[in-house]
C-alpha cells in the first residue's frame, strides 16, 4: 500500500482543521481506504510563525513549488482562499495531474469552467465539497447518490452568520443592528458583514449547488440577491402569528420555462423541515421525482466541519490515484438551461403596510390588488391611533403582478409606506 | 460508450420503482454518467400476469439462469426480498463478476459477512444503499463522505410505520390500537406488525449502520431492542410537559469500553432534530469528532424513494464497471469491538409510577433511589382519589442501577404499579 502524499497551499483555520484531521485519525484513515495519508508540504506566507498546532517546521515552505514541482505530492489541497494566486496554483497543478481539493466557492463560482476544464486536460480530479455547507456533504448527494432523479427543487440555509441573526433576533425579539454587533463580538459574523448579510456568500453557493442539481451552469450573475438587513423584528413577530419563521434561503428550481436561482429572506412554515433549524447550523432540503423531499443538515462552518469535507474529498481522491483513476465524477454541467428573470417568478408574498386608520382604505387596497391578479389568503390589521399597521399574505402570484400592485398601493393617499415585502415559501 | 445492461430479480414495488426511474430518467441518467443503462432481464414468478406497468414481455423470465448466466449483465438488482433464494441468486451473481445491488436488509444482516468475501473473490461489487432508510443516502456518507471523521455516535428514526403511529398518538391522542388499526387500513403497517411495532426492522437497520459507523461487524443479536407497544397516550403528554417527544430510535454509540448498540423508545428533547421528524418520514443523526452534528432525512420506504437509492447505487456499479474497476468501498469491518450489554449503558429515564396517597410515600420512593446511586431531575404528581400519578425524569444513570431501584420501588407497598419506564436520549 504506497503512501499518497498531501501539499497544503495554506495553513489558516480549514487548513489547520484538515492537519488536525488527518494526523489524530491517522490509523482509521488508512485503515478505511487502504492506503496511509501524508501531509509532505505547508505552503505558508511565513515559516516561523507561532500557529498554536504542533506540526514538524520541516513541512512549511514559503515557496509554490516545492509544493506543485514535487513530483511525489498527489493532491493538493487548497484551502488559502482568494482568487489571485490560488487560481494559478490550483491550474498548475492540474496541468501536472495532480488531483486538486478546494474550499474555495468564491475561485469556483467564478473560474468553474476553466478549473474544470484543465483536469480534464490534467487527467486529475477536482474536488470541492467543502465549497458549500461546510460539512454536509450535498455536493456528494446531489453528484452521487440521486443520479436517478431529476431534481426539482434545492433549498437551503447555506450561511450560518444570517442563520444565527435571524435565529437571535426570533428568540428574543431584538433588532438586526444590535445581533449584529454581537454575532461580530462573538466572532460569527465577519467585520464587514456585507458579503454574509447582503446574501452574496450563499448567493455563490447557490449558484454552485443549482449548476450541480440541473446540470446546467448557473452563475453569480444569474442570482437574485436580497439580503436580511430589512427584517425587522415586527415582521418576525407576524410572521409567527401566521404560523411561519423567517430565514434567509438559497432557493433553485427547475420549471418547464427554465431555472429559477435566487438568495432572500423568506417566511417558511413553521412546521417544515427547515423551519427547525437554527442559529449557526445550515441545512439543504432537495426534492427530486423519485426520492421526494430531503433534507440534509450540519454545521455549514468552522475548522473542523469544513475539514471533514476535505478530507472526505482527499480520500475520494486518493482512491482514485490508488487505482489509476480519474474523472469518475467530473464537471455535469453538459445543458444550457435558461435562468428565468425573477419577475416571472410565481411565489407567495407576505406584505406589511402603515395605513391610516379611515372608512374605505381597506376597499381601495383591495382594488389595488384585484387590479393586478394578487388575491390574498390573511390579513390582520393592528391600530395604533391615526395609523393602522396592516399585514397580508397573498396566494400564489407573478412577482411582476406583485410588483404592479405594490406600485398601485404606493400611490393611494391613504397608503402611508409600504413598510416591507418578504416572499413566503411553502 | 458501450451500454451498461442490467438484470432484476423481482418485479414487485421497488423493482417496479427501479424500471420506472431508469425509463423515465433515460437521458439525464446516462449523459450525468457517461453511457447508457438498459435493463435487460426481469426475473418473475409468472409472466403473463398484468402488472400495471408498461414493459416489453420479453424481458420478462421465470428462469434465474437467463439472468445469472448471460455473459451481457454487468449488474444484478436483487429486490425480490427473503433469504433464499436471493441468497443464492446474489452469491452466483458475485462468483461470475456481476456487480450486486441488494435493498434486501434481511439477507445483509445475516449473511453480510459471506456475502462481501464472494464479492471480492469474484471481482465484483455489492452495493446496498436502499437496505437502510429508504432513499436517504446514509452507508455513502458513512463510508465516503465521513471518512475522516471518527464516528462518536448514529441515531436514528429508520422504521416509518413506529413514526407515523407515534405521531398520530402525538398529535391526536389516540390510543396505540386505535392508530395500529388505522395506520393498517391505510397501508403504512401491515396486517402482522411485528416486525415493525416490536423494533425488529430499526434493530436490522441500526446494526448495519453502526458495523459501518465503527468498522466492526454488529449483527441482530447484538442489539437490545424494544417496541412502542407499551407507549400510553399519558406518556406521550407527560413527555410534553417535560419538553420531549417520544420516537422509536435506533441509537448506535462508541465509547471507550465498547459499542452500544439498541432499538428503544425514547423521550428527545422538541429542540433536537430528530424531533421535527415526523408521520412515515425517516432521520439518521450522525456525530463525528471532525463534522460535529449532521442530520440526513426523507422517506425511508416506498416504491420511488427506494429506487432512487437502488439507481444511486446501479450508477456507481455502472461507473466502476466502465473503468474496469472494483472494490473501492467493500467491507469495512476491519475491526473487531466488544458490544457493550445493555446493562452497562448511561442514560436518563422516564418513569410513570402509580402510587398510594398517603404520607411518607415519596420519602420511601426517594430512597429506593438513592440506595441504587439514581437522582432525580424532574417530579411531576397528579392525584386522583386515592391514588397517585408519579412522573419522574431521572439524571443519568447506568442501567443497571436503574433496574435495582425499579425492583426496590416494586417492593414498597405504597407503589401500586410502575406503569412504565421509557429511556431519554439528549
Amino acid at each position: 500500500m504506497r503512501t499518497i502524499n498531501i501539499g497544503l497551499l495554506g495553513f489558516g483555520t480549514v487548513g489547520r482543521g484538515v492537519y488536525r484531521v488527518l494526523t489524530n485519525n491517522r490509523e482509521t484513515i488508512a485503515s478505511r481506504m487502504g492506503s496511509p495519508l501524508e501531509i509532505k508540504r505547508i505552503l505558508v506566507r511565513e515559516v516561523g510563525k507561532d500557529r498554536g498546532i504542533d506540526v514538524p517546521p520541516e513541512l512549511f515552505t514559503t515557496d509554490p513549488r516545492a509544493v506543485l514541482d514535487d513530483e511525489d505530492i498527489g493532491i493538493v489541497v487548497e484551502v488559502m482562499g482568494g482568487i489571485e494566486p490560488a487560481r494559478q496554483y490550483v491550474l498548475a497543478a492540474l496541468a501536472k495531474g495532480k488531483s486538486v481539493v478546494t474550499a474555495n466557492k468564491d475561485l469556483l463560482a467564478i473560474h468553474g469552467r476553466e478549473l474544470f476544464a484543465k483536469a480534464v486536460e490534467g487527467g486529475a480530479d477536482l474536488y470541492f465539497e467543502a465549497s458549500v455547507a461546510g460539512g454536509i456533504p450535498i455536493i456528494k448527494v446531489l453528484k452521487e447518490a440521486f443520479t436517478g432523479n431529476r431534481i426539482e427543487q434545492v433549498t437551503g440555509i447555506i450561511n450560518g452568520t444570517t442563520n444565527y441573526i435571524l435565529s437571535q433576533m426570533s428568540d428574543y425579539g431584538a433588532d438586526f443592528d444590535t445581533v449584529l454587533k454581537e454575532a461580530q463580538e462573538k466572532g460569527f459574523a465577519e467585520a464587514d458583514p456585507t458579503n454574509d448579510v447582503e446574501g452574496y456568500d450563499a448567493a455563490r453557493k447557490i449558484a454552485i449547488l443549482a449548476s450541480i442539481a440541473f446540470n446546467s451552469r448557473v452563475t453569480l450573475d444569474d442570482v437574485y440577491v436580497e439580503g436580511i438587513a430589512k427584517i425587522k423584528p415586527e415582521d418576525i413577530r407576524y410572521a409567527r402569528e401566521f404560523g411561519y419563521v423567517i430565514k434567509l434561503l438559497g432557493i433553485a428550481r427547475e420549471t418547464a420555462a427554465g431555472i429559477e436561482v435566487r438568495v432572500h429572506p423568506a417566511l417558511v412554515p413553521c412546521g417544515h423541515p427547515l423551519a427547525a433549524v437554527s442559529d449557526v447550523f445550515n441545512a439543504v432540503f432537495v426534492r427530486g421525482d423519485a426520492v421526494g423531499d430531503t433534507m440534509f443538515y450540519g454545521r455549514g462552518a468552522g475548522e473542523m466541519p469544513t475539514a471533514s469535507a476535505v478530507v472526505g474529498d482527499i480520500v475520494m481522491a486518493a482512491r482514485n490515484i490508488a487505482n489509476n483513476l480519474h474523472g469518475l465524477t467530473g464537471c455535469t454541467c453538459f445543458e444550457a438551461k435558461p435562468v428565468r428573470p425573477m419577475t416571472a417568478v410565481e411565489t407567495r408574498y407576505y406584505l406589511r403596510l402603515r395605513v391610516l386608520d379611515k372608512a374605505g382604505v381597506l376597499a381601495g387596497i383591495a382594488g389595488a390588488f384585484g387590479n393586478n391578479n394578487v388575491s390574498l389568503a390573511a390579513v390582520i390589521q393592528k391600530t395604533t391611533g391615526a395609523v393602522a399597521e396592516l399585514v397580508m399574505v397573498t396566494h400564489r402570484v407573478r412577482e411582476s403582478d406583485l410588483r404592479a400592485a405594490v406600485a398601485e398601493l404606493e400611490r393611494l393617499p391613504a397608503v402611508e409606506t409600504v413598510a416591507n415585502i418578504i416572499r413566503v415559501e411553502d
